[in-house]
């Protein structure tokens, strides 16, 4: 028996200088010592690492079972690159090995005449067409998240039937969780553990022993957001997927949700932080600038409505330098006040806690937050602007600094409920839109307060 | 055959209220019917929303092992609110039907005084004893996550023992995965899928099936967010839980790790937004105005300080009213570029990418974005400043909104990664922190630009 190694693979620097130099002479031997008997994801992040050529030398070496799980772990560019520089024909023997989700991923992602060229190299047919069938869906639906491997069981089998004909199918599929049952016309009707089916005798027919209660099921077109949620309420690691005629077609296991659920925390928080596609830190200085333009023009466009604005109020200006001194206090304000309402908004929308609080009570409970917050914040910054200036300053921004607070705290809460409402992404809220609206009318009703105590 | 139906269920105020009405007229016929045939998460969302009253008429008319399922799908609060209602004995009643895990997770909710009476009520003295070894464990380490129930077989099993064996400890564990192989000292050697053992005749020994390669295991002492980072670089659904010598002491399935996925993008989110502990939109006002406060009054020290500068500045914007103008729009700029970059730097630092890129290229990267960014925007704002009001401002805004970019873009690049090499989260930075620090840098580039080309 071997020696079992418990520590896991870790990637240095060390390591890959090493093995760069192992490749360049071509030390066959070590590379397969080390490198080979790695896990294939730590595979994948190796090759992650490497120029093509060096991918390519590593990759081509490795066993073709494994060959299929590396390519699914490479990151994504990695992989872009990767296969770019494959055949047609090598693309192809690649997508024979892969489940038949993660090849109609990697075929989404080539041209249409490419998906054809690949696609007739295919030496299995029937895969082909697994592939070519799930293609057609939209891949934020269940339909393009499903893969076409699953075992199902018929209603009528008896246990030992099940077992020879679960052997056939399983060898397609890699993990087995849970047997599906349908009827004659291929409709899913339950579910049968595999634990169940284990201890049960073998006379025992799958009518008995399957079980047709709650049976959670996603239909093709419900999109990936919505499988997440039931996959996470439900507590399931794997779901059927059914057509409209309630016909099992696929089933989605959780780790492909796990990524649906990173991916939409992570936009989420990107568009909150004001970028407006998905980008990766390893993505070009045009790309990344091209993602964040967007924002920072609204926010120059609200940054120059506010000059528009402040000028409208030169005179108290030039007559009270003073009162410009806080400007930067009311906008930052406004915008930190605006952002924690609607981030609280946000992430309740998210879990899908919107059907029962009304609109009315939300706001109301914000507005009374505010009411709290900006009552002890208008009261010390009353005393501060009083020391720093005089007593009128003081009463200017702490009357205004409270009506501004109370106002971003309910427009903070208002707006995403509105984007949602419209079904636009509320998250879209947090970011420089909420921010910039408020900067503009938090500077209203501070020079207007302004100019009424000053008399100006 | 009872009639399949395959919609999820969606509970409407409509339902609710025919409920408590039926709960009221203690219409158990209807209630059976309506609810106790649902799934257990949809129960449990049934009850979050009835008093404690009603929700316990219901509970305790389940089958005791929908009760326990039901106990642990209803939100935190109704738990606690609805544990606090129980007497020590009902609660060990509860306990027992729990997997070690859940129970341990409702335990550790108790005061310790409670913890003790709780213990000695329940009947399973090895649950309990599971239990009390659970709560020794931090809650956020692999060992406060993992649960005591699990399949494991010796290597020297023959499959026939293997099943007998696996019958008897399967009666516990609800989902079974993988089986855990273990040599005579209790230490993991190794895995056997349930597929492997289904298929395999009845005299092969153990040894001769499992998989001894790549065995993927986390310790206890591991913390929760490296158990969500290994399984999902490995694709696990469940990983075995080992001791300091190697002993399986435990596993951790999927289901609860992505509750910690979730948990940990909640509070980045949060974090980014400035609200500084975990809030549900349900907490009281309070409680939110206590999360929210900290940021607040950051955000107005840096306004003060802000005020402070702008106040050093006096006479620049006596004489140049128009300077006072665009003070906005240099802290909004700075502010949304601050936060994008640090958006960035903090998701690339979450999903463990920071072996690599050396903290000297991110920040170049950062800045020549910046650079690209700073251009296309000072060139605009230079046109708008100048017909605003002349070209002496204009060259003032567009010059200080240039530098102004980038050097917020390195600034919000350069915090988190501090914060992550001083082990602070580096999500902090996203918020309010780099909006402040970056106001005031911008004020101060930007009027001494003013008094630089204004000849102040």
């Amino acid at each position: 028996m071997r020696k079992i190694t418990q520590m896991r693979f870790e990637l240095t620097k060390e390591f890959l200088e090493i093995l760069r130099k192992k490749i360049a002479e071509q030390d066959l031997l070590w590379i397969k010592e080390h490198v080979f008997e790695l896990h294939f994801a730590d595979i994948a992040e190796i090759l992650d690492k490497l120029s093509n050529e060096e991918a390519k030398h590593i990759y081509f070496q490795l066993d073709e079972e494994v060959q299929a799980d590396v390519l699914m772990e490479l990151e994504e560019d990695v992989r872009d690159r990767f296969l770019a520089s494959l055949s047609s024909k090598e693309i192809a023997d690649q997508l024979e090995n892969l489940d038949s989700d993660d090849a109609a991923d990697i075929l989404g992602e080539l041209s249409d005449k490419q998906i054809q060229e690949v696609i007739s190299q295919m030496e299995d047919d029937e895969a082909a067409e697994d592939i070519v069938d799930l293609l057609s869906y939209d891949e934020d639906t269940a339909g393009g998240l499903m893969q076409k491997e699953f075992i199902q069981a018929k209603l009528n089998w008896p246990v030992n039937r099940c077992l020879v004909e679960l052997r056939r199918q399983a060898e397609d599929v890699e993990k087995v969780y849970t047997i599906y049952v349908v009827d004659d016309f291929n409709k899913l009707v339950g579910v049968l553990s595999l634990k169940r089916l284990l201890f049960a005798s073998p006379k025992t027919k799958i009518i008995d022993l399957y079980s047709d209660k709650n049976i959670i099921s996603v239909k093709t077109s419900d999109d990936n957001e919505e499988v997440a949620k039931v996959m996470e309420k439900y507590d399931l690691v794997s779901v059927p997927v059914v057509d409209l005629q309630n016909k099992l077609v696929g089933r989605i296991t959780l780790d492909d949700v796990v990524d649906v659920i990173k991916e939409e925390a992570d936009k989420d928080f990107q568009l909150a932080s004001g970028i407006s596609e998905r980008i990766e830190s390893n993505f070009s200085v045009w790309r990344m600038t091209r993602a964040r333009i967007p924002w920072l023009l609204i926010a120059m466009l609200g940054g120059t409505l506010g000059a528009q604005l402040i000028s409208s109020f030169e005179l108290g200006i030039s007559k009270v330098p003073a009162l410009a001194f806080f400007i930067p206090l009311i906008t930052a304000m406004g915008g930190n006040v605006g952002v924690q309402s609607s981030a609280i908004v946000v992430q309740s929308l998210a879990k899908g806690n919107d059907q029962f609080g009304s609109i009315l009570s939300k706001i109301s409970k914000e507005a009374l937050v505010g009411l709290v917050n900006g009552l002890i914040l208008a009261s010390l910054i009353y005393g501060i602007a009083t020391v720093f200036e005089n007593s009128t300053l003081g009463i200017v921004v702490s009357i205004s600094l409270f009506v501004v607070i109370i106002f971003a705290a309910i427009f903070g809460t208002l707006i995403p409920l509105v984007l949602n409402h419209y079904k636009i992404d509320p998250a879209l809220a947090t970011g420089p839109f909420v921010t910039t609206l408020n900067d503009i009318v938090g500077l209203f009703i501070y020079f207007s307060v302004g100019m009424l105590l000053y008399h100006i």
